[in-house]
């Protein structure tokens, strides 16, 4: 019988509590019973096969980077570590892919094919130090996706263990291929509600030749959107497309020793790629100068640290205001809209609004805030966060663009879908899972709405 | 109650003979009860509400340009007819999307938005006939995929009807969305055995600002998939890069009046695209004159002839050879290796061989032949068919790049998926269609395998 390694189980309270929670606001503290580190899928196939037969409930856990609680510790459940499962198991540069444990950090992956001319696309801002398991769970979006396409783009085969603890194997190698339902992708973004990711086979892409980067200040964040639109019109597709408001700016300048908000109170940060990227990043400054964009053609080290600095503008905040956040996403051609409707909202209660955004994608990271101690406006603030949703979705828009629903937005997907889809999803959950032991009380709503 | 607008239904022996199979071979020949014509997303609710209350099949019908008998008609079936919902209701040039009907054809969607600027990617060389419901239905492939990825990195969300009538909307109208399950997805590809795709909201690219064709003819097919390999090593991504080899080239000419073959005995055809299409190209030109190439730099008049030439090297034979063929995809490391593979198969069964690839994909097409009328030789061409399989996926390839399973393919899927997984999808299966009404037998092989 297949024994787990010594050292791999832990009821230290320490341990209980650094696997408690993730950076998502906490709904319900619950610490778990115990964690534990598994190093190999047969590791995975036990600790499943003994909690389906008890009838424990398993948490899954990567490095614990998710901000929608996907990882949080529910009732006296299980948490099954993934992080010491970091091997690299092969590169294969003609096949462009590599083949990776779950615990593999995402910018281990991308250092390391990159002696081959390749990176893994997908870069989270938390990329150096989330994993590619937790990136397939969360179906993890990044910079580089308004060129490259999210996580669910460049994952081609997964390895998963399911709930009763059989291993199995979906999807393919190449790069295309149709035989049968695609369970990969049902697997991607599913938030460890499915099964265990315990390895995956991904997609790599060419390193691109040349990078461009283009600064774009503004004098608003609403001037600074309608570039996004201008550059879209001009039907020129830059690989990074980010955008901060001033308050994000004069945050990093204050803990990063930069002077951004000095130039703007905007600003779009955008990288052109490839043989092409100096033409293009040409006619993306032409454009955004005649919208009035107060433009500066960075060098090599100033757009590294831009596009780094843009990289810190979230959960680096050392700060103890208080403050929610959200990502929800809206169609391209609402971006100005939502933008001045976030503002009259944070307005109307009295709060201060923050805005980064993945503007290529519509994907906005707007952050509602109150000064530190003022507890008093917390349910100010949760209101606006309510409004903010009800208003993306009126736009056209969805609950969370790239970060999961994890425990704390559950309460919102039902004002984004049918009761039929949440009940279609619901079956099809208790297909993988029939006992329900799999992240409890994520991902989606468990009992049907009430009237 | 809603009822079927006239002209809705059909018995007639010639509609039933239409739609009884579509290009693919024919395994068991059936006409269906009847054919039926819908011209809304009611139209098809009522067809499935009554063949749920009746207990009747459905098979779901685009174009019939399929080639692995997806549409063909099963015992006492229905066929739903989707064709006639062709209207596209909206083109968003800001938001970057169009919404379709499931009938529209996949170049009169590309024709309409040709004029903002934009283009529906994914272009199956069926594209002048096939319809986008029948890509979605295959998650269709085509040759400028290489690039821009294949039908599902183009659908964002879906309307469908559930086998009992229920008309659902799955996914988002942003470029990204994580809530709940990639139900798109997992309609995406599924043949009609889920669900009627009723409505499609499609992410659009941009039209290139340049595109560039390199003809390279080279001796032998092995030294064409070499160049493969090496403009993969050179790290330059072509929009295009098909194969074909000489006895394709032979009988394009003999067709369409071509001189392709007096040049090669195989012909790597690659489209660079975007604003750094002719440096792409440039490259592309000097990697592959260093593996003996014989470069040709196709003038625009005549890059659009090559291309539309490869378009018509499937399909269009109007001989009466018998022939069996393909798509396996095999990782790219293996493109060389198999096409030699192949080469002896063809030999040591005594039959042609032919082949054609989206070579960028490793997607091949390969088709064994022989002579017309020579009936005695059908079994060594469908044992050299099998061998082609076994090898592909000895290779790490899989048994259908683009095509699809159909009805044609369900004998080979359980070579490449276990048992565990084929059981996993019979059940989700069973969630969609607990009356295995829709498409019955394709797909998926129904029954366990004995033994
Ligand atoms: C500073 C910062 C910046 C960020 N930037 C981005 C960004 O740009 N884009 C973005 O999308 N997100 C971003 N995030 C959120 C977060 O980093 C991502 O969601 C990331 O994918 C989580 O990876 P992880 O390894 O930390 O997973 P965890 O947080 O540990 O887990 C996330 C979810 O996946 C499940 N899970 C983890 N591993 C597995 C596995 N092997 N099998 C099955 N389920 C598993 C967990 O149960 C949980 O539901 C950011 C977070 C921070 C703190
Ligand atoms: C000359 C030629 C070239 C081709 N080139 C390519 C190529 O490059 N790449 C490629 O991938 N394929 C190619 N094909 C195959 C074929 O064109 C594709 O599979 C195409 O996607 C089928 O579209 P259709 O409208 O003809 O669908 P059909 O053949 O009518 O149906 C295909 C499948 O989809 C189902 N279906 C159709 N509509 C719906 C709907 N609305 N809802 C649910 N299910 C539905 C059917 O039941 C069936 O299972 C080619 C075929 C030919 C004849």
């Amino acid at each position: 019988m297949h024994v787990l390694p010594a050292g791999s189980v832990s009821t230290e309270p320490a341990d209980l509590a650094a696997c408690a929670v993730d950076q998502g606001p906490v709904v319900d503290h619950q610490l778990p019973i115990a964690v534990v580190w598994a190093q190999s899928a047969e590791d995975v196939q036990m600790v499943m096969r003994a909690a389906h037969a008890a009838g424990v409930p398993v948490v899954c856990r990567g490095a614990g980077t998710g901000v929608s609680g996907g990882a949080h510790a529910t009732e006296g459940c299980l948490v099954l570590n993934l992080e010491r499962m970091n091997r690299i198991l092969e590169i294969h540069p003609e096949d462009e892919i590599a083949r990776v444990e779950p615990g593999v950090i995402n910018s281990d992956l991308n250092a390391a094919v990159a002696e081959y001319g390749l990176m893994y696309a997908p870069d989270p801002a938390s990329y150096r130090v989330s994993t590619i398991g937790g990136n397939i769970a969360t179906n993890a979006g990044g910079l580089r996706c308004a060129k490259y396409g999210v996580t669910r783009e460049s994952v081609l085969a997964l390895d998963v263990v399911l709930a009763d603890g059989t291993l199995i194997h979906t999807g393919h190698r190449t790069f295309k291929g149709v035989a049968g339902y695609d369970l990969t992708g049902l697997f991607v973004g599913s938030e460890g509600t499915l099964g265990v990711v315990v390895g995956a086979t991904v997609r790599l892409r060419y390193l691109p030749a040349a990078l461009e980067t283009v600064a774009a200040f503004f004098p608003d964040v609403a001037a600074a959107a309608a570039g996004v639109l201008a550059v879209g019109r001009a039907r020129v597709q830059p690989a990074i497309m980010e955008l901060l408001d001033g308050h994000t700016m004069a945050q990093l300048d204050k803990e990063q020793g930069s002077s951004l908000r000095s130039r703007g109170a905007a600003l779009l940060l955008i990288q052109t790629d490839g043989y092409a990227a100096a033409v293009e990043a040409g006619i993306i400054r032409e454009v955004l100068s005649g919208l009035g964009g107060d433009i500066k053609a960075a060098d090599a080290a100033e757009a590294v640290r831009l596009v780094d600095l843009r990289r810190h503008s979230r959960g680096a905040e050392v700060d103890d205001d208080f403050r929610v956040g959200e990502d929800v996403a809206v169609p391209r051609s609402q971006l100005v809209n939502y933008i001045h409707q976030l503002q009259d909202i944070a307005d109307r209660h009295g709060v201060g609004l923050k805005v980064v955004a993945h503007a290529g994608d519509g994907n906005l990271h707007p952050t509602f805030w109150v000064g530190p101690g003022d507890v008093a406006k917390v349910p100010a603030l949760n209101a606006a966060l309510d409004e903010s949703i009800d208003v993306g979705l009126a736009l056209g828009g969805t609950i969370t663009g790239e970060h999961g629903v994890g425990q704390y937005k559950v309460r919102w997907l039902g004002r984004e879908q049918s009761e039929e889809v949440l009940e279609l999803q619901r079956r099809l959950k208790d297909v993988f899972d029939p006992q329900r032991l799999l992240n409890p009380g994520k991902a989606l709503p468990v009992a049907p709405r009430v009237g």
